[in-house]
């Protein structure tokens, strides 16, 4: 549970006492790890940072949508031309079976230099070091800018009122950012080794096919959707979307569901359903590869004559922010930290910045991601402080260029 | 309920008192239909048979396997040259709502001519017409010859221990068969206007097509038994088994069955199963029909590199009596009776002739067959009265005819 008593006032503009510092981002990520937040539950997180993050001169705002709540602090100037933004999430996945776990998911026990429970990688350490950094940095020398943390309380969930909420509510309330960093955990093993510039995009998209039910000794009494579906599904299969580009692995299509719920063998059934999931990268957008769905389930309906119905969700399109200024200031402090030259990486699933991108440009650095969603999620507390030294390295270097080579990197 | 005590003796094999001809064949289908027979229950119907036919001097055995019961009775020397043959079933299909029915499924209701009930179409009044026919045929003209009736208890359920068993016991026991005739409802709408002189096959195969699960943003690492399956689907489906032959229309195959059972959209699922139903003609066998669907799947298999296995039941062959002197015969007896000219189809699902055709030339007729498995199964007496006269006029013809053409006949 968080040491601090609750606050919860929409806003808070003034600090009531100076803040101690340095903050301890290991200290902090425990702190947040007693916190029970599951999605969508808040659990005191938010508001044990808002209090820490009041205390340092932010300007502090609550952003609930949907019952759903995050927390938007800002200090500094609104509006100023060298916003930096750090994004993230203080709701984790369920833990599974608690009995299962070495120690208790909601401990945050520290045991030989190791910090343990839900969250410990994904991505309450991410939150703290950045909290942690931005607090030290703007308290021990505060500088011409602003900086804002945008922390949501639903992102393992639909995300739908999480970091959206908070960029809607941004853009209502005219608070800018000229760049971001998502601090979900990006490397794969070593600490470093890996920044994400992009993330593909991804869809689903379901097809119901309706014929006539009738009995099978008679199939031209009956209309049988199940070969017109078997058609359209190894069409999309067996097409190929794209080879790749220079910063993209090929896109995926995965069929994933095929069912008539039909146990007869004398039955041809009159209805049948399918889903595809797709993740594709910066060569197509969510929208194109609706129409390309439909046409193909179109086509195949008129070969047929079996309606199909097609339903898409596109869940994020791609995003891409190519290797350039943003990406060379994470990479610069990256190095300087860890000794360790950072691949410039677009793998994996989605995560909230393809939100983020269609207001700056955004890259996501964070933790080893090895044992996050799993049973005795874990950290090295070592690198919680190696995250935080990046990111109070990286404000440094952004708020110590020139304005001209900031506008370069935000372009 | 059956008017007669029930006699469950093996074999009885002379006459007690002498039976009363003519046997009305309308009673005796009423007094089946009150008999409570849905598959696989006796209901007292086969004992009621047996009491009439060993009362005019058939031997009469019953024949069990596996808990299900028929009838064999033979009139006549055993082994006869001249050996006419009458199948059929007491069984009957469950009667579904019984409160929705005008008459109660077991009342055997007569009313304007009209007799109401349970198997009045399928088949009580074929077994009672071809009974009667026999009894009154042996009864007031012996012939030099053999007539049998092969009543069986299960025709509508899995009909392994139905007439299998009954032609299983008459294989073992040297009791041949000249030629059959099978009294199911041929006729589509107006009595007399079709025989059966063949029936299509009807096999079902079931394929699971097993790859490994993974998650749908990586289908790399996983293994998508659906898009293999798909195109196995395609191809059956697309494949022309032929177009038909002089007797028969084109075979047919029909996809009954796909699923998955997943419900993720982010899962690859490791498995999937379908199903198909094909209805063939005599340009096939059950065995090749299966080895072709096991060498197109095994096609599918390596192609995609996805484990497929491959369950095939053969249900039923094809068969096919050509048109000749057993359908002249039953034709003949169709027209003098009806002033029809029968059809001589292949249409339809399956039937005990199935399994007939092993042993000897065998054709189907019987009702109209319009409201059979329906609510409010019912029978124009008239048709019942009619049907008795086509089979008596049968065994009259046959029994007259000499030796030579006999022979013809039943070559």
């Amino acid at each position: 549970m968080p040491d601090s008593p609750q606050i919860d006032s929409p806003q808070i503009d003034s600090p009531q006492i100076p803040v101690r510092t340095p903050v301890d981002p290991v200290d902090l990520t425990a702190r947040l790890i007693r916190c029970e937040t599951v999605t969508p539950a808040e659990g005191g997180a938010l508001s044990l940072l808002q209090d820490l993050l009041t205390t340092a001169g932010f300007t502090c705002t609550r952003v609930s949508r949907n019952g759903i709540e995050n927390l938007f602090a800002r200090w500094g100037d609104k509006g100023h031309a060298k916003t930096f933004g750090f994004n993230g999430h203080t709701d984790v996945v369920p833990v599974g079976d608690a009995n299962a776990w070495k120690h208790a998911p909601f401990s945050g026990d520290i045991e030989d230099g190791v910090l343990w429970g839900r969250g410990a990688q994904d991505m309450k350490s991410g939150v703290a070091a950045f909290a942690a950094a931005a607090v030290d940095f703007v308290t021990d020398t505060p500088p011409d800018g602003a900086v804002v943390l945008a922390i949501t309380g639903d992102e393992e969930g639909d995300a739908q009122d999480g970091t959206r909420a908070l960029l809607d509510w941004m853009k209502d309330n005219d608070e800018p950012l000229s760049c971001c960093i998502v601090g979900e955990p990006t490397c794969p093993k070593t600490m470093g080794e890996m920044i994400k510039i992009g993330r593909r995009g991804s869809m689903t998209a379901w097809f119901a096919a309706t014929g006539v039910q009738g009995h099978s000794a008679y199939p031209h009494l009956a209309k049988n959707p199940l070969p017109a579906m078997a058609r359209l599904v190894d069409r999309l299969a067996g097409h190929e979307l794209d080879q790749g580009t220079d910063h993209f692995g090929a896109s995926t299509l995965a069929v994933v569901q095929f069912d008539t719920g039909n146990t007869a063998t004398n039955v041809i059934p009159a209805r049948c359903t399918a889903a595809v999931n797709i993740r594709f990268n910066d060569l197509h957008s969510g929208a194109a590869l609706d129409q390309w769905l439909r046409r193909e389930a179109q086509d195949v309906s008129r070969m047929f004559d079996i309606v199909i119905e097609t339903e898409v969700k596109i869940s994020g399109e791609s995003f891409l922010t190519p290797p350039g200024d943003l990406s060379d200031l994470v990479a610069a402090a990256v190095e300087a930290e860890t000794g360790l030259v950072p691949a410039l990486s677009t793998t994996g699933g989605t995560s909230d910045a393809r939100f983020v991108k269609d207001l700056c440009p955004v890259v996501e650095f964070g933790l080893v991601g090895d044992a996050m969603h799993q049973t005795d999620e874990r950290v090295p507390t070592v690198q919680i402080d190696q995250l935080k030294a990046i990111y109070t390295r990286i404000l440094t270097d952004y708020f110590s260029q020139s304005d001209d080579s900031d506008d370069d990197a935000t372009a």
